[in-house]
């Protein structure tokens, strides 16, 4: 019998190791899971296996803990690479360097990463060097959640499962061979044209720290949640799934410029620890009360994409969709853990 | 706002309206989010929207709360329809035989689904009157779990997480446009060729039950358990992920005929809470284990295929891997919850 170090003890049971290699052990798997897929360049970036013709090379990472997020989006049609930071902790400006040069071909790197200090920092670093290396870089962040910051403060949001939509539509636009600015301008037109909320039903164990990551009564819920346990727009009773798919809905629609006429692609992400179940039931009264208001939901995605490891709860995502962003969610993509 | 009826006060928080309706909203969710797939026939059964040649016709299902499975594999290149039950209870005979039905063509029906009773009993009835119909219907029953039944009793074994593995592999045989023999062949000898165990490390609640499926205490886990909380070989105390992998891969390989020397594909499957950074890290530890035993994993599949609601914990599928099998695995597929 081998042995992996001291069982973690916290509050949450977890199957890991000692919580210090988490991070590294996850990605020793998840490169050995997808080989045909991805590879591991130094310590924390992953990156395609497969060659390919010049292209804008994508950028994405931020913390882990989000898993399938984001390592599980590098591959054909989407991601280059992804820096890996510690758990919900921003790459280093190394991991974050070395990332934009295994995405470095001659048209340039485009990176795309949730709005977080941390990231903004530590990728900007980068950046910089990566620019003093004589890559063109450019960067979109992405800003999703309407309970992290008013409409007036659209510069402060966080970005939440929005990233998946982001990522997926510049992929596919650098896949086609276009040019860096084509695809800034998708990503950036993409963040604009998307909404994301959440809901906390229960909070996560960072491992190794003993101890949750907020706390929540029994009959509780916090509204507006962020991926990291900030804190959200209110707390409030336990509700049900048509009660919570309305305000979520209400709340994502009151911040577009109009409720209603558009075509929308719907993402309804689990956080961690909610059934399957609970999602297909949710993205159901969400879609109702899309199409009550006048909305026509034609490309919908439903499962765990950008999760706060065990954390219960989960988050409606809507972009208006217009033929280009249609075309670029439906183009072909083959990614360890998006396929289509 | 809409009323979804009362909020459900249960153990765990959950995201549904009234329990009794939560099936029939998630798989109207269901077949809405991916009706470019899937679409409804009656009530409960999810069948392949796209016409096809005629083919062997591929019947999977089983009780709900399991999410993806079992609808999330009906596709191309997967299965024809699913018969879906009540949360944790066989889909009744009159939705079996309209599972078959929807599948039926001139080369007839392979049932395929995991050994219990009830969908013995209910998949039985059908596959009688379907034969009185004029179908020629067979039957494969999935028994991967090596904890609930020892190796001399074979017959009694569970279905767990390598159901998975065996409609993959006689999805893709039946779209190549094989017989009946011969999907049931491979459908039999992946079958046979395929372990699993899982240990559970906390309960979930069956919506409206307002209790967990089992007990277990805050420093114990249950080796062996089965997907409906059906008791495993034993309790003991929560291990590292190591030593879990340890005693699954030991487990499973004194099961089979040897040890050593074999192509192996891995499915790590996560029962629902717990994180997918955990599953990458239980699967580094089992792909090292089953690497020291001197076996070659050359295929892998990671992430949360067939859970149990929000249970926290996981399982271990090992396929030994022959061409015939190898090939089946990579074939193309496209099912809502599993693409490649």
């Amino acid at each position: 019998m081998t042995s992996g170090g001291e069982v973690s003890r916290g509050v949450r049971k977890k199957l890991i190791n000692d919580p210090f290699d988490a991070v590294d052990e996850m990605l020793e798997g998840f490169v050995a899971a997808h080989s045909d897929i991805v590879r591991l360049v130094g310590e924390r970036v992953v990156a395609r296996v497969a060659s390919h013709a010049p292209k804008v090379g994508l950028v994405i990472g931020g913390g882990s803990g989000h898993e399938p997020a984001f390592v599980g989006y590098v591959g054909r049609g989407l991601a280059d690479a992804a820096a890996v930071g510690n758990i919900f902790a921003a790459p280093s400006p190394d991991t974050c360097l070395e990332a934009i040069r295994a995405a470095s071909t001659e048209k340039g790197v485009l990176l795309a990463y949730g709005n977080y200090a941390g990231d903004i920092m530590n990728f900007g670093i980068a950046a910089e060097r990566a620019g003093a290396e004589g890559i063109e870089v450019r960067t979109v962040l992405v800003t999703d959640d309407v309970a992290s910051a008013p409409k007036t403060e659209i510069h402060r949001r966080r970005g939440i499962a929005g990233d998946v939509v982001v990522f997926k539509c510049a992929g596919a636009m650098a896949e086609r061979g276009a040019t860096l600015d084509d695809v800034e301008r998708v990503a950036r037109a993409v963040n604009a044209a998307t909404r994301s909320m959440g809901i906390a039903l229960s909070a996560c164990e960072v491992p190794g720290s003993g101890r949750l990551s907020f706390d929540l009564a029994d009959d509780e819920i916090e509204v507006g949640l962020g991926l990291h346990g900030e804190p959200g727009m209110r707390r409030g009773p336990l509700l049900t799934a048509d009660e919570t798919a309305e305000i979520l809905v209400e709340t994502i629609l009151a911040d577009l410029s109009e409720r209603s006429g558009h075509e929308v692609a719907v993402l309804v992400n689990g956080l961690g620890a909610t059934a399957h179940l609970d999602l297909y039931v949710l993205y159901r009264a969400a879609r109702r009360a899309l199409e009550r208001a006048g909305n026509d939901v034609t490309r919908s995605l439903v499962g765990e994409y950008i999760t706060s490891l065990e954390m219960a709860g989960a988050s409606l995502t809507v972009t208006l969709l217009d033929d280009e962003r249609r075309d670029l969610l439906d183009a072909p993509a083959r990614a360890a853990r998006f396929s289509r």
